[in-house]
C-alpha cells in the first residue's frame, strides 16, 4: 500500500508548482516596485504570538500545534503578521522608518479542506510600517487593486471593498453612545453580517448592549454607500481615484475583518463571479507592536493574499497562465558507450555557454527511443552526436518542430541554439 | 517583555533574507540548465513514511512532532527525499523517464543548535529518477561539484568525496565473507569512522559480527585510495576527468552517508578549510519508491545541500556576495498635502515604464527629512516635485552620489532613470 499524505496538505508537481512560482514571481515583483523588501520569519511560533490578538477562530479551533522536546507548546503559523510584529518590534530602534517589506510564505491553519481552502497555503504578505499618514493607506490600497490588476484581474470580475474600523468608532461612540467597552463585541457581529440571517445579526448586536433603535441607526448606516458621510473616508476615496485603480475601489461600511488587531483603514477584495467570496483583505494595526512588548509607537497598513482562491478565481475565469516547466532548448543524445563522453562534453560546453540543454543519460537505448522521448517532453530541439558526427566536427540538429535537420559545426549551433531563448516556451504574461 | 521566538528558528531581516534568495536562484538555475524541474511537497507527513527508510538517528531523536485535531501523529519533514519518492511513486505510471526534479524548501530538525546548523533548514534538493546508468551518476556528481563552483567555492576549499555502497556490499559478502545481514550495522559503524576513536570503531565491528581478520582487512580496503580496484568505481573516475570538475572529485572508500536507502555511489563534500565538516551528500537509492509502496523499479540518484553550512563556509573564505535589499532608483518626494497627488501620480507613471520607484509616504514632512532618508536607504535619485515643477513640468531629479542635481522632463527623466538599472546595485556575480 502507499503511503499516503496527510489530508489537506498538498503536493505539487512540476505542473503545479510553476503556477505557485508565477503567482509568487509577480506580486514580489510588483512589490519591489514600491521598494518592498523580502524577508521570512520561522514556521514555529510560541502561542503567546497569537492569544489576544490574531482571531479568536483561528487560535481556537485551527491550529496545528506542537509539543516540542522540551515540552514547550508551539503552533505552526496560521498568518503572518503577528511573526512580522515581532521582527519589527525586536529591531524598533535600529530600523529606518519608514519601512516597506513583503514576503511570501506558507502557511497552516486546521479547516474544513474544500475548494479553494486547504490546510496549508502560501500567503503574499506586503506591510508598509511607521507611518500613519494617508499617502501609506493610499500606497497598500493601490497594491491591493494592482494585485489583481497584474493577474490580469478586471475590475469588472473582483473588487476591494473599503471602510475604517476607527471611523465606526467614533460612530459607535459619538453619535450611537455606544460604550467602548462593547465596540469589540459589535465588530465581531458586523464581521458576520453575510454570513448570518439578519435577525440573528441583531440578537448579536443586542447581546453587546445595544438598544433596538442604536442597532437600527447602526444597519442604516452600514448599508450606505456615500464616502463623504465622514471626512476621512471622503479624503481616502479622493486619492483613490486614480486612472490604475479607481475602477477597483467601492466603499463598504460594512466591512470590519475578523482579525482584533485592526485600528483604522480595513478592505477587502471580492470577487464578482459566482465565487462570491472574499478573496484576501487587510487594514491598519497601530498598535500591534506594543501589544507583543515592543516599546515605539509603529502604525502599520498592510494585507496578506493568498495562493487558492485567487487560483480558484484565475480558473474560473480561464485566466490561468499557460507555463512550461522545463526551459531546455535541446536534448543531446547519447548513440553508445564509446561516444558518451564526448556528448558530456558537448552538453557541459553548451551550458556554459547558458544555453540550458539535457544529456539523455543512458548510453544503452535506441535513439528513437531518446527522439520520443524529446518529443513527450516538448523539447524543440534534438542534437545527434556518433562516430561520424565526432569525425567531422559537425553536430546534427533536428527541429521537432518543423522535422527538418542541418548538420552543424559547435560554433554555429551556439548562435543557433543561443538565438532560441528558452523564455519563448512561457507564455508572455 | 518582548514575545521571544523559538529556540533555533530563524529570523530572516532582508538583510539575511537577500542572501538565501540569491543562493536558492544560484542553485535551481544550475538545476535548470540541466532540465531538471521544480517541486514541492507538504511541511507535513505521516511518521510512517520515514520509518525504516531514513536515518534512525533524526526520526528517534530530532523530529518535531504535531497530533492533529484527530490524534493522528505527524512530523515537519526533517529531509525531502522520502516525500519526493511519494510523489514519484503515486504518478509512476504517468511520468516520462528519465525524469529530472529540483526542488527549494524548509525542513525542521531538533537538534542541538550550533554553529551551521538550526532547527529549521532550506535546502536544495535534486534528483534523477528512472535510470541506473552510469550516466546518471556522472551528472548528479557533476551538479555536485558545480553546486560549490558557482557559489566561488574551488577545488582547493571543498571537494566532492565518493564511494559506492554496493561495491563494499560486494567487497563484505565475496571477500570478506561477511553475513548479509550485518551489512547494514557494518555501514553504520562504518558512517561514524571519523567521529569514534579507531578502537570504538573496532568494538561496533565485532559487535556486528565482524571477527579480528574481517576488521582488519575491511579497515585496510577502507584506506585505500585506488578508484581501479573495483571495476565499477574505475569507470566513474574515468567520466569524472572533465575540465570543470575533475578537481573536486576524490575517491573514499569510508564514505557511506547516514541514510538507509542509499544502495550505490554515495559522496560527501567536504570543506577543507577549518570547518572541516561534511557540508552535503546524496546518493543512489533504487529501491525508496517500492519501499513506500510503488509498484515498479524506479532507479533514482541526488542529493541535498543546505543554506546553514554553505553560508558559514562562504563566510569563512570571504566569499558571502554583497547584496542589496532594495532595488528602487528613485525616491519621489512629498512636497505638501496639495502636491500629494502630483508626487503619487509621477511615481505610478515611472513604475508603468518598469521604473522601480518609493514614495515618500508622508506629506507633513520636511524635505530634509526625505533626503535623510533616502540617503539612509542608499536610494540613487531623489526627485523633487513641488508647486514651481509642476507648474514647469520639469522635476528636480537629484543625484545623491554625485552630488548633483538638474531639472528635467517627464520624458528625459524616464531615459535617464531607466538607463540606471536597478541590477547595477547587486554586486555581479
Amino acid at each position: 500500500m502507499l503511503i499516503q499524505p496527510v489530508k489537506g496538505m498538498r503536493d505539487f508537481y512540476p505542473e503545479n508548482w510553476v503556477f505557485q512560482k508565477w503567482l509568487s514571481e509577480k506580486w514580489l515583483k510588483l512589490g519591489a516596485q514600491f521598494g518592498y523588501e523580502e524577508y521570512e520569519g520561522p514556521i514555529l511560533e510560541p502561542i503567546e504570538l497569537y492569544l489576544e490578538k490574531s482571531s479568536q477562530e483561528i487560535i481556537t479551533q485551527q491550529t496545528f500545534t506542537v509539543i516540542d522536546r522540551n515540552k514547550k507548546k508551539l503552533i505552526m503559523r496560521p498568518e503572518m503578521t503577528p511573526t512580522f510584529a515581532r521582527l519589527i518590534a525586536q529591531k524598533e530602534n535600529e530600523l529606518t522608518y519608514p519601512s516597506r517589506w513583503q514576503s511570501w510564505g506558507r502557511f497552516f491553519r486546521y479547516e474544513k479542506p474544500q475548494r479553494g481552502r486547504g490546510r496549508s497555503f502560501y500567503q503574499w504578505n506586503i506591510d508598509l510600517i511607521g507611518s500613519n499618514n494617508i499617502l501609506a493607506d493610499v500606497e497598500i490600497l493601490t497594491l491591493a487593486c494592482l494585485s489583481l490588476k497584474c493577474l490580469g484581474i478586471t475590475p469588472q470580475e473582483a473588487c476591494i471593498k473599503i471602510s475604517d474600523r476607527n471611523t465606526l468608532n467614533i460612530l459607535l461612540k459619538e453619535k450611537l453612545k455606544v460604550s467602548p467597552s462593547a465596540h469589540k463585541a459589535v465588530f465581531r457581529a458586523i464581521d458576520r453580517i453575510d454570513k448570518i440571517p439578519l435577525d440573528i445579526l441583531k440578537d448579536e448586536l443586542k447581546k453587546a448592549g445595544l438598544s433596538p433603535n442604536q442597532i437600527d441607526d447602526l444597519l442604516g448606516i452600514l448599508n450606505e454607500n456615500d464616502p463623504c458621510l465622514f471626512p476621512k473616508i471622503g479624503q481616502l476615496f479622493s486619492y483613490l481615484e486614480q486612472e490604475e485603480i479607481a475602477a477597483y475601489c467601492e466603499l463598504d461600511y460594512k466591512i470590519i475583518r475578523g482579525f482584533d488587531y485592526y485600528t483604522g483603514t480595513v478592505f477587502e477584495a471580492w470577487a464578482k463571479t459566482s465565487l462570491k467570496r472574499a478573496l484576501f483583505g487587510g487594514g491598519r494595526y497601530d498598535n500591534l507592536t506594543r501589544q507583543i512588548g515592543g516599546k515605539r509607537d509603529l502604525p502599520c497598513i498592510g494585507f496578506a493574499v493568498g495562493d487558492m482562491t485567487i487560483y480558484e478565481l484565475l480558473n474560473e475565469l480561464n485566466k490561468l497562465p499557460r507555463l512550461e516547466t522545463n526551459r531546455v532548448v535541446a536534448l543531446v543524445t547519447v548513440f553508445s558507450i564509446e561516444t558518451s563522453k564526448a556528448s558530456i562534453n558537448l552538453a557541459n560546453k553548451l551550458r556554459q555557454e547558458n544555453i540550458p540543454v539535457e544529456l539523455f543519460p543512458e548510453y544503452d537505448k535506441k535513439l528513437e527511443k531518446q527522439l520520443k522521448y524529446a518529443n513527450k517532453k516538448r523539447i524543440p530541439y534534438v542534437i545527434i552526436i556518433g562516430p561520424d558526427e565526432i569525425k567531422n566536427n559537425a553536430y546534427i540538429l533536428k527541429d521537432l518542430q518543423e522535422y527538418k535537420q542541418e548538420a552543424l559545426a559547435y560554433s554555429a549551433l551556439v548562435i543557433k541554439l543561443g538565438n532560441f531563448s528558452p523564455d519563448c516556451q512561457i507564455t508572455p504574461d
